[in-house]
């Protein structure tokens, strides 16, 4: 099968995730921060590097404010929940995921916060000042996209933070989409928290994923339980990372995301985007020729990340993903991608769309094969 | 090393673990339940897979009733916040891990709940006459461990269940030290919930755990987020198992814990714990005859998992853990064991145990060994 859907989770691995991944769990199997022992120490040893790798990819000065997590779903909530309480105001986009959508619906419907979801134009673009009018004396967090699932659209993430700051409100990026591809540099962005899937770009292993909390700020738990520190204590501890990281973590997954990163430090992040940029330009220049293929979001490469959504005339989205997958052994995502706003904003909340996205392993050649798939389909209908 | 730290997560696991873990991080890497096409439907077919595995396992009847977590933690927060709300009681008892007590007293806190913690005797056995008296109108949920990771001692649960029933209040157990070994069947048991850990004696790998919750239960939700279901929805469906399980799951880790459970299916789940129990029985016959060693838990191995906590007169238990370690290549786990109410009750809070645990692959000779370090650090204080 040729994979091109990347955005959902990156396939295949660097060959150094999957064997990292065997190696912890055959040789480090004990339970990290708890027992003392030599097996247990090491394994402690394993997720303190794993913390620190992470810490310096986005520039975060103490490892200690890197929480990992099951996934960038759990980041987002334990951000989102863990700072907003009973009458604050938050902001968000109509491009978002439904993992930062729904924790925010949530407490609205709870009654516990007001909620204002900025609209994005036809190609998913948000407006600052837009954001910037939305602002109440109650608004405590904005909470944005660096990177639409949907569309690809870069949201400029520097200028929002910039604005949050100067209003003294605290801003959370979803990084799911681009980090491993785009830098991003917490200290210098001034972002407060920073959620992000350890499976996509980072090219760790399912399972994983993560936050930085911003030192001194304080977020209330989502979870509590065995810290492996000051047991003795009936409350959940203040000390960071473990205020957020209640039992048994995923050793060997946090193990095999460190190792994912590395092989970005040592590929290059720099070549990795430049390779996704050219499949991007290079599969969206060739789609543009074909008549009936309607593509969505920004056509400057350099506003949109390496996700592509199309439509094939009126096709219903899902039927063109069967025949893509069926007929010519592609693997797309078609539907709304979780993401039902962002679809309302491009106007294909009916259709959904066909998306194509790329990883660092991704071939020009497999380019090509979708690109024929596709012109199969517009002649067939 | 000597590996006897089992009920802190077990190791080694089985072959088939590591080879299934890998195997589909290397040829179904797909997210699950998402994309439609074949390698994403394969995925989910391992998930599903997997849900069977389980529920069978527990005679759950509806697969769709097991839900997948990163640990026993997340497990035990999903169903005590789903269940609990303002202004109803919860009772539990001086066992329990403080994934169950921290999660409570948090509630607790917040003014939310009201609790009542049961106290059991010095070997760690609980009432359920004492239980029974903590029972108020407005008491909604009791929660208790199957065993305690402390000292072993086996909870009545099927009793405990029936009261609860009676009672029309809500049963939920943590079988973090009992699953894998001890038969549960949540039919026969009558439990509502069940909360398990997947690293430890079901043999699955770190980063796996799950929570059975009884059909027609409503559970308010901890987390919100894609879901790959009714993607045009703000609100999180109400359909299991997705309403609880946000984002991009661990498929290759659910897999292994697969692998663990069918492990156990085809090695028989009696074997085990007959196994199990002649360490315990052999190791804590082997120790009272040893001076100056104090064992806590019950004596009869029929009331208790293969944990067992000492201590060496007045000897602190890390120094204790620390020469085990190092001059006898002995991994245990020293200190509270994060079940700070069980020290309490067995009086060992300052002092902390020293906690042998067994698991499947454990060897009579690592015990001699053991034995042999206790008796070196008996004659040298």
């Amino acid at each position: 099968m040729i994979y091109l859907d990347n955005a959902a989770t990156t396939f295949p691995k660097p060959e150094e995730v999957y064997a990292r991944v065997s190696e912890v769990m055959r040789f480090h199997g004990a339970n990290p921060g708890r027992s003392g022992h030599s097996m247990a120490l090491e394994a402690g040893r394993i997720i303190y590097n794993s913390r620190e790798v992470v810490a310096k990819f986005f520039n975060i000065k103490n490892p200690m404010q890197v929480v990992f997590t099951s996934n960038a779903t759990e980041a987002l909530n334990i951000g989102i929940k863990g700072v907003l309480e009973q009458g604050d105001h938050a902001i968000t986009s109509s491009m978002e995921h439904n993992s930062v959508l729904r924790p925010l619906k949530a407490l609205e419907k709870k009654g516990i916060i007001e909620l204002t979801i900025v609209d994005c134009n036809k190609s998913g673009e948000i407006s600052v000042s837009d954001i910037e009018r939305a602002i109440k004396d109650n608004t405590k967090l904005i909470v944005t996209t660096h990177a639409s699932n949907v569309t690809g659209t870069i949201f400029p993430i520097e200028e929002i933070a910039k604005l949050s700051k100067s209003r003294g409100i605290l801003y959370m990026v979803d990084a799911a989409q681009t980090a491993g591809v785009y830098s991003i540099d917490v200290e210098k962005s001034g972002i407060d928290m920073l959620a992000f899937a350890g499976h996509k770009s980072l090219l760790g292993p399912q399972g994983t994923g993560g936050i930085y909390i911003r030192e001194g700020l304080h977020l209330d738990t989502l979870k509590e339980g065995g810290t492996g520190s000051k047991s003795e204590s009936l409350y959940q501890p203040e000390m960071m990372p473990d205020r957020f990281e209640s039992g048994t973590p995923n050793t060997p997954g946090i193990a095999g995301l460190a190792a994912g990163i590395e092989f970005i430090n040592s590929y290059g992040i720099d070549k990795i985007r430049t390779h996704e940029e050219e499949l991007t330009k290079y599969f969206i220049d060739s789609l543009s020729e074909i008549e009936g293929v309607k593509i969505y979001g920004p056509r400057d490469i350099s506003k949109r990340a390496p996700v592509v959504s199309i439509n094939i005339g009126d096709e219903d989205s899902s039927e063109v993903g069967y025949i893509m997958d069926e007929a010519f052994g592609i693997g797309i995502r078609p539907g709304l991608h979780c993401a039902p706003l962002a679809h309302k904003t491009i106007g294909t909340f009916e259709q959904g769309t066909v998306r194509f996205s790329f990883g660092l392993f991704t071939k020009k050649e497999e380019l090509d094969r979708a690109i024929e798939g596709i012109k199969e389909i517009v002649k067939s209908i």
